[in-house]
């Protein structure tokens, strides 16, 4: 039986993405300019000797790179899927065919596993053709394994040998271009001349910095939940009786959570950075949204939305302390822990043992998470935090504060809670315009950077906001974005996250509303995203990059 | 501060539905078509004396109604939201002040109690204006209520004369349909001349026969869970290491989930009413859905997707069997009960009582359900079966049987799930084209039936796979789809909800893929729904309609 392909996706098919004016000279038609950058700190400078200093680069008119022989590309898919990641592999394709129709490219299956393993495939325009435009990561496949080890190294330098490439385009989030940085300079210093370019990618929208304004992704990603979210808070309003707490993707930054507020104008959105600035802890974090619901009971309206980043426990600094102490405790006393019979007692074995404020802070846990954090343990006898349902758990505690004050005669609000979580419906979703558009330019981008032998380099599309054909297009060195962090006890250089700035636009935004947003009830209702209709409409941008470059 | 729009909603507000032919004539120039029904059975024609054996009707050309002064019409919206509602207002109101300029609209507030306490506001073109195809009920709200009391129903009719009001348009699923006819004969009874017209809602599809194609809020609903679940497959598969358990609405019937099942080809799709048909036990399910697990796993595919009704529980008639056994005793024994101390102890007690059938099924269960069921009761003291969370039990069941499997050397399958529900999300969305000229057809054929004086009657707009010029308007009476149900202990006539049928088009054609499915990863990636762009996309009808109506 031949493939059900969806209306929408054959209309899709046929999309032709607009690319940047200057891209549309094709590779032979592009030059380079190159702006040198800033002095980097001496431990990046020792763990990149070679790659260390290069420069940002711009791709201005031009006569091509010196060499016009067919180039050969290896790509590959790294971490979780975000919308966009096979058009970055078809402009990629496209470019590199126009450049030379003898122009080959290879795909790794299965995540960079597939560079080292050498399970690849070739990537035909018959093969590629069905997944233009498409959401998903599944023409190959990806994976979370990392490059680490010297052979693995040395397997991956093997593989690009065996199959003569001249590049590696690498599509993935901060760890996978800090591992794409490593590989560069390995390759590099063995003498092999593959480039190897990094492709920005994330639905978290934590991949980003001075030369790159967004990760692809964040825009259908966010996109998806706000539609969700909308209907969500239509629903709130109309039924007049939940309040709905609603977990979103962003372990390690909250600008999924604050985009989607942003977007719907929901009664409260956690945002962890925040949290972890003012150092609140898991009972103030409580307590502010016990009081909307109080104060919104008040004014007859038992019903609200709540936005919960996936993070967010991991941002309170007394929990941090608490798992850190714990960890500690289990490790050091394992043995003895797990032959403690009952959870009772081993939970007063914990208690005794843990500081004052983290018994405290463990002891206002329901037992629920308590037992989780004391049992549920992974491989290396670590608490699994991220397994904590953390919108799961505000609701219990708010439904007691609520039951506490109705004892008492202080409210006689009709709390009744829903949670749900957002993520897998948005990491493969069809990909908005905007990041149709936008991978198709960063694959091109990634195929010219390679052309040009430049390595270590980050695809790079900027002028976002402006109309596509006068998009940027360029690279920015991988090394040049990289900072050191404390890793496994060492720092260590890396690609950092890019948290929720709570000086920067889209939260100053989000703060100057809030207040009013607690207390209303005039929703957002963005809709599902379209593809066809007003251009503004299927053109929308996300407001966190309007406001961070100052266009809303 | 203004209510921010959203530009989707912006430009839906434009939208002018497609009505049929006959409509467009308005009020004054239709005419009515009458046809008989069958005989209906003794006690259906007790219990409706006044309002049994009336025909059904169909519109067409004609000189209008004999009186032509303006109508008063109040409206209420009753239930759970379904995309729609809104249009269904303002076609109400279009087509009353199209047939007198004086004609006024009355919407009663937060569901079926707003007639009785009259709490209502008069709906005008401004007010109705910024409500034009969208999603949502919270133009006026909408309750749970019932009209059950002699006090209610007469508390109606004072409301009704007070507003001197010409017809009561109920929206609303089978319960509030059936509430609906009781109020029409209670009104016919007590002289009062207000006709009270239904129309069917549930986004569920469960209110739906032989006059009555569909229920409106089904299309929009089933196309946001379908895109959701197209994305998570794709994501499954992307993945490639997860299987994901999503729970879908619908308690009493399966249509969401068949429809899902039918535009997105995932590996299982539980039907309830196969599983009742066919007896199935709770371990039966897990079995075949572990057969499926472990075939895939030994295809090298570690993940799939599983879609699970909301009622599917209800559904396994052991489990009905179960939960009747421990109403009964835990109604019995309440007092003793709750005095046990301890959980361990309740559930000693409770083993000892069940019948050997019931002690076997609830020893299965895992703790945390046990819990649940003895502990979290309802009111009444009933077990909330509605709270079981269906999905993540399988899920559990499937972990457990695979663990057992690697154990025993039968299968090395790495299983990791996930589980979640859609509901919510799909309930309030921006309805598509197809519901939002639908809902506006039966609003404008609602107005018709009060102005020709009809009563105890269900709005029908039919041929709805033809253009919309060509659908039919007519209606169909309440009565006439009732059948007896006991309903608390009595034999109660009720309009039945339409399970789904396995002798049915849309069954028969999943029971005729489903195996393909089961080992298959094409899945199909619906996408969002389109309201621009070619026709066939944003006319897309559900495969549901197109099977039962022989168009597929």
């Amino acid at each position: 039986m031949t493939r059900v392909v969806s209306l929408l996706e054959k209309v899709r098919l046929k999309h032709e993405p607009q690319i940047p004016e200057i891209l549309r000279r094709g590779i032979r038609g592009l030059g380079i300019e190159e702006e040198a950058v800033q002095q980097q700190a001496e431990e990046i400078r020792t763990h990149f000797p070679n790659t260390c200093g290069r420069p940002v680069v711009r791709f201005v008119a031009g006569t091509g790179p010196q060499q016009t022989t067919p180039v050969r590309v290896g790509v590959v898919l790294s971490g979780g899927p975000a919308p966009g990641g096979h058009n970055v592999i078809t402009g990629l394709f496209d470019a590199i065919k126009k450049y030379h129709a003898e122009s080959r490219l290879f795909g790794f299956r299965g995540g960079p596993k597939g560079i080292f393993t050498a399970s690849h495939v070739e990537l035909t325009a018959e093969i590629i053709a069905p997944y233009r435009n498409t959401g998903g990561f599944d023409i190959i496949g990806s994976g979370r394994d990392k490059i680490d080890t010297r052979e693995q190294l040395a397997a991956c330098a093997d593989t690009c040998r065996a199959l003569d490439l001249n590049g590696l385009v690498v599509i993935g989030g901060d760890d996978s271009n800090t591992n794409a940085a490593v590989v560069a300079e390995y390759f590099v210093a063995s003498g092999l001349g593959v480039s190897v370019v990094g492709v920005p990618k994330t639905i978290d929208g934590d991949m980003k910095g001075a030369q790159v304004e967004t990760s692809f992704g964040f825009d259908t990603a966010t996109k998806v939940y706000a539609e969700l979210i909308g209907n969500v808070c239509r629903d709130a309003k109309s039924a007049g009786k939940y309040w709905h707490f609603i977990k979103l993707m962003g372990r390690s930054a909250s600008h999924v959570t604050l985009e989607c507020a942003l977007q719907t104008h929901v009664n409260v959105a956690l945002i962890g950075e925040e949290v972890q600035e003012q150092g609140q802890t898991l009972r103030s974090v409580v307590a502010q949204i016990a009081d909307v619901v109080l104060r919104r009971a008040k004014a007859g309206k038992n019903f609200g939305v709540v936005l919960v980043p996936e993070g967010l426990i991991e941002f309170i600094p007394e929990i941090r302390v608490l798992i850190k102490e714990l960890n500690k405790l289990l490790h050091g006393d394992r043995d003895f822990f797990e032959k403690i019979p009952t959870f009772t007692d081993k939970k007063e074995f914990v208690n005794k043992k843990l500081s004052k404020d983290s018994s405290y802070v463990f002891n206002y846990l329901p037992q629920r998470i308590q037992i989780q954090l004391l049992l549920d343990r992974d491989s290396h006898g670590n608490v699994q935090v991220s397994r904590i349902d953390t919108e799961q758990l505000l609701l219990e505690q708010i439904k007691e504060q609520m039951a506490e004050w109705e004892q008492s005669g202080q409210s006689d609000c009709e709390f009744q809670g829903q949670h749900g979580f957002l993520g897998y419906e948005g990491r493969c979703a069809v990909p908005s315009d905007f990041d149709a558009d936008y991978t198709y330019a960063l694959g091109q981008t990634a195929a010219a950077l390679v052309a040009f032998g430049r390595t270590g380099i980050m695809s790079s599309v900027r002028n976002l906001t402006a109309p596509r054909s006068e998009w940027r297009a360029g690279g920015v060195p991988l090394v040049g974005m990289m900072q050191i962090e404390e890793r496994q006890g060492k720092p260590t250089p890396v690609i950092a996250k890019a948290l929720v700035q709570t000086e920067g636009a889209p939260f100053r935004r989000f703060a100057a509303c809030r207040k009013e947003w607690e207390m209303g009830d005039d929703y957002v209702y963005p809709g599902p995203i379209q593809y066809f209709g007003p251009p503004e409409l299927y053109g929308a941008l996300t407001m966190t990059l309007l406001l961070e470059q100052g266009q809303a």
